[in-house]
């Protein structure tokens, strides 16, 4: 069996997972619209493809899935998911399984207002969020700050600002699209990475805790088991349902657990969730051949740590992909 | 001969080239003062430290240099060139060679309005650049922008900020500490990497363009040869004479070069140098050894790309360094 991995960037470890988990049997390619990708350079095959937003994007890919008998595809950033999920069906009459939740599901959490009314809605804490126009009579002087501002659509902290008072408010709301304002949390940032089945049943939930971010993404970071929080999250999986790779963030707080993202997709720290002895692309590739899945929630090892750091491709530019 | 690299954070490659330089000749040991910095798990032996500005710091260091019988000492980051360039004369007293030049060079690079001076003095391209203060009667009117805003005394791009128009400036400047202001300047950026022996003779010199930044360092990046920035960087070299490794920042803008930053230590994008063909390690391995250095001066690989992504070290949390 033969898997892409799109929008594959710097994800060199999980390509090699991927090659791992298949062991021999199928080639792992990736896809990024980058030839300076590194991740492009550790599998098996790779290929340059358009900017997820072109129009060709999915015809493009989806021709290569034929051509190179690929039967699984697993988009690894935000802003393909809408993308890919609207075209889940086109994928699956061609015999492709695209790893996205169905457009309804990916669009809960690409639209950070929708993802607070799901959680609300759902009774699961949240903190307090408002859309920010300067047409609709917000009075900022009845906001505790600080407060955090944000894109609506955003993803990897990009624009992600503390505002301290009215005047920080007024200054960034200039220079976001879209800005929603939301409760400032104090408390530690937890990661839960979980794997459901294609039915949206959870097979595995692991928690970490991150103790670094560089650019939006964990440094370092370590496995936790919190019961409560795994209840919580339980809960909104029951819900939500959703298919493949799942991604939450949440915080820590003196009041409790709070989520504020749903990204369904691999998380950028699922490396630490690997070594700590839970196998996702091992599974995906049972799941897709119909294997029996033992359970593993909670099973996995508490205490790891991760201590990132740079590692490089050195490649000389006559070797780049065209 | 055993050599100890201090806020060795997350320079893992640093490490690993400089153990393999000694070839098996001796030690390499790592400081830090956070024991979840990853490039500790890396060296020989590895131990933390007070932070660098404590009072027990350099005590500390000297202390650890003469029991472990440490020759080297390479100082990783900005912070810390100061405080272990003022003590210069005491290492080397104890027969401890600090890789750092002398207090009034370090400054030079560590004050962002001694940078400017320094360059200008010596007939050297930088962009304009003035100290803003509430109280210097600046008319923000009479400023082309846009124009960058950034911390006298600051380090891996922390709390640079681009101004559209007055009113930026204006806000940026109540939460950066000293900021100053600069011309903007469009174009390539370049990072040059040299080594000079201990008197500040140039041994090598190599030029490479940022591709891609992420948090402040290059993580993708080309290695370039250009031979008027060559002229510029021997100029500049010349003059400073500075000691070991020194970094120099630069933009390549339609109307040539101008140089941004000096630091005087190795380069957080060094590994690319190495790669193609200029192992710094080894050649201050030589001169301490005082063995004969062949000239080097543009004798690298041009073209060649680094791709960096994150790779990690896992440890279960009780084998942390305390």
């Amino acid at each position: 069996m033969n898997i892409l991995l799109t929008s594959v960037g710097r994800r060199v470890s999980l390509v090699k997972f991927f090659k791992e988990a298949l062991e021999g049997d199928g080639y792992v390619y990736s896809a990024d619209c980058d030839p300076t990708a590194p991740a492009l350079y550790v599998s098996d095959k790779s290929f340059l493809v358009p900017r997820v937003n072109d129009k060709d994007y999915i015809p493009f890919i989806i021709e290569k899935c034929r051509k190179e008998n690929i039967k699984l595809v697993v988009p690894l950033i935000d802003p393909e998911l809408p993308i890919l999920a609207r075209e889940r069906d086109t994928f699956l009459k061609e015999g492709i399984i695209p790893l996205v939740s169905t457009y309804e599901k990916v669009m809960i959490g690409y639209d950070k207002l929708l993802t607070y009314k799901y959680l609300i809605e759902n009774s699961l804490p949240t903190p307090k969020t408002i859309y920010y126009k300067d047409d609709n009579d917000i009075n900022l002087n009845m906001i505790n700050f600080p407060i955090i501002i944000k894109p609506r659509y955003g993803s990897a902290s990009i624009g992600v600002q503390k505002c301290e008072d009215v005047q920080d408010v007024e200054f960034y709301a200039r220079k976001i699209s879209e800005p929603i304002l939301q409760e400032f949390l104090h408390g530690d940032e937890i990661t839960i990475d979980i794997l459901c089945d294609f039915e949206g049943n959870p097979i595995s939930i692991v928690q970490r805790k991150r103790i670094k971010v560089r650019g939006g993404e964990v440094e370092r970071g370590i496995t936790i088991k919190d019961n409560s929080l795994f209840s919580l999250t339980l809960k909104l999986i029951m819900k939500l349902k959703p298919i493949g790779v799942i991604n939450i963030q949440c915080f820590h707080t003196l009041y409790g657990f709070y989520f504020t993202e749903i990204n369904p997709r691999f998380g950028g720290g699922y490396p630490l969730t690997y070594y700590a002895g839970v196998n996702f692309p091992k599974i995906i590739i049972k799941l897709i051949r119909q294997e029996k899945i033992e359970p593993l929630l909670g099973n996995y090892k508490e205490g790891l740590l991760m201590l990132r750091y740079d590692e490089g491709i050195y490649i000389s530019e006559d070797n780049l992909l065209r």
